[in-house]
């Protein structure tokens, strides 16, 4: 079996999913093993610690991991299911397409939702999230890398600001497309959640729905005065669930993805050979070349500034007069898929590149060059 | 590629998960691929046409397949979500453990539930059913196979019954545990909605919630007076993606786990090579042949009777003085893998035998008389 090598195929370098590497692919292979088998049981107990380990939360802070077969996001619905009683303030700090549908989600399970917009390409000012917090809200959102713009939102800076002027509001980062390609540090930064999907910075196939929630989240679930507002999504059914698992002990409430959560234990356990840190700066240094090399053809980002732009994916505009069907069919053509735009505002004013996980990290697979020189050949002379 | 061949593991025998084919598990590792790509696009919806097949709905019926990331129990959650408005009453026919979790379900949704419960190893009477559903509720849900009794509800003959009496009653089948492994007519006994799961009879990795409603199903979701209650899990949401991926069009609303969706094409693909009719034969051939064995035995079953005893499962009881401790293990020692009791009115007394999928219908693999050998050198002595 250690032979396996994928099929050939053309490069995924889109905003998720990412290419997985052949172990990856070869666990999610895995022969049918029961849900309650002695092999399994230790692969996901460890698959929560690994979990925990790449947000930099410890076991003491009491924070609960949940994998949940689903997708980043019914991440989502766990906030409006186990966090939201009908009536309760939500604020969402709005940086693209994933800001509106997470308030529309939100707004499904009965929360009052302010949304602080930013302009496009741009960050809510500081001015603006103050003022949306005055009035106490029990949770605020921030989406960590909108995959629509690629705006990355200085999750640090806001978890200060919070913390000092709402130290009860609970935070809730969508980390969908940051989780283990963006620098978290989950009990520094005092988050309440953590809500992410397998196919993106953790470098497995979509599926899995990955959660990590404070305990300050847990006993918010405990405390609640109205029932859980679902059944399959309510960590009243989970955690005890998770913390079986963890302990090493057989436990049922639906049949988890097995071979999914395979592979996420087979991608964690090489994410965390190393400094999670190391793993941060490939990803740092990967956007870097990316963005160096297009801003040397004159092409401009959808972020306003350097400084918060993704470093797991570039959202670049075309040339004036130069649109999408002239560039990426010409890239499919060499083998080498990015994604369109997405943002309502401007879908046609630009496109998306992902370079996460082995594609970012093994850069001696040489991808990041391939697209690099294709997009080049094709814009370079305009 | 097609070299590949699942690694060497232990005979996994339970109600689920079961073995998968190899080439079921390759697709499962096919390499990185977006939802939008048009290799996975045709894909997509030829497994949503194909899944109708099997379920012999015809598209001219208006059935709508929904096929999302979780798990079988989100399918309750579907129930709840899109069909259930606060108040309404359902009828919850209850054959074991999955009816209690059912309602438990329904009533997280508001549903008033009336549960009409059959003895342990029965059905409920007829007088029972028409008794339950003269106040015409809106829904009645039958577990067609309750894998924690291994009793086989009698579908159309409820069916039947339903349209007589209350033909506006909403039938749900969960068909977790018999979709490509017992007869359904979807169509012919004018279902609303089936339930399943992928890692059963339709021999694919966990983590598929399958899904196929009526159109009927579908307006009650149009014409509701409230919110649907949820969002990841709304068909508001789901129903306009399936039908452009039926169509080939690119869609998005939540990433679709797309390995998944290959792994259940490629299983789907090779179940409707042949007259779906044969495969339910063949499952009923495999359980004559476990069932007369282990009666042979002299063994007991938890199902009262052969004819409400499911096709893709067995649960049988221990001989008396003999239990879990004495026979799993032993099992497990040949490289087999079988169930405990789930029942916890008599969890102890039985265990459960799964014979679904490659280990029913393709019998050259001697799966089972490796099964009935073990058993019988284990208990045959007593």
């Amino acid at each position: 079996m250690s032979d396996f090598h994928q099929a050939p195929h053309k490069l995924l370098v889109i905003p998720g999913p990412i290419e997985f590497s052949d172990p990856v692919l070869l666990a999610n292979a895995t022969p049918g093993t029961a849900h309650t088998s002695p092999l399994f049981i230790p692969i996901f107990g460890e698959t929560l610690k690994l979990l925990r380990q790449v947000l930099l939360s410890s076991p003491e802070s009491g924070s609960q991991p949940i994998l949940i077969a689903g997708s980043g996001t019914m991440g989502w619905d766990a906030v409006g299911v186990n966090l939201v009683e009908r009536g309760d303030e939500v604020v969402v700090l709005n940086t693209g397409y994933f800001g509106d549908s997470f308030a529309d989600c939100l707004e499904a399970y009965g929360a009052k939702v302010t949304q602080v917009k930013a302009e496009v390409g741009g960050v809510p000012t500081d001015q603006a999230i103050i003022d949306a917090i005055s009035s106490h809200p029990k949770i605020i959102t921030i989406t960590h890398v909108d995959t629509s713009t690629g705006v990355l939102s200085p999750a640090a800076h806001i978890s200060q600001l919070v913390k000092k002027h709402s130290p009860d509001t609970l935070i809730v980062l969508d980390a969908v497309c940051s989780v283990a390609s963006e620098e978290i540090k989950f009990d520094e930064w005092g988050l309440d959640m953590v809500i992410s999907a397998t196919q993106k910075g953790l470098g497995v196939p979509p599926g899995l729905s990955v959660v990590l929630a404070s305990k300050r989240a847990v006993e918010t679930v405990e405390k609640r005065k109205t029932p859980v507002q679902g059944y399959y999504i309510s960590w009243n059914k989970w955690i005890p669930i998770m913390k079986n698992y963890e302990a090493g002990k057989p436990s049922y409430f639906a049949t988890p993805p097995v071979q999914l959560v395979y592979a996420l234990h087979t991608s964690l356990k090489s994410i965390t050979s190393a400094p999670i840190s190391d793993r941060i700066d490939a990803h740092k240094a990967a956007s870097k070349y990316v963005k160096d090399s297009l801003a040397e053809l004159g092409l401009d980002f959808v972020p306003k500034s350097r400084d918060i732009a993704a470093n797991g994916m570039t959202a670049v505009k075309f040339p004036k007069g130069v649109q999408a069907s002239d560039v990426l069919p010409k890239l499919a053509e060499r083998d080498i898929v990015v994604a369109a735009g997405l943002h309502k505002a401007m879908a046609t004013e630009y496109f998306r590149i992902g370079h996460m996980g082995v594609t970012a990290v093994n850069r001696e697979r040489g991808d990041l060059e391939k697209v690099v020189k294709g997009i080049t050949e094709i814009l370079g002379k305009n």
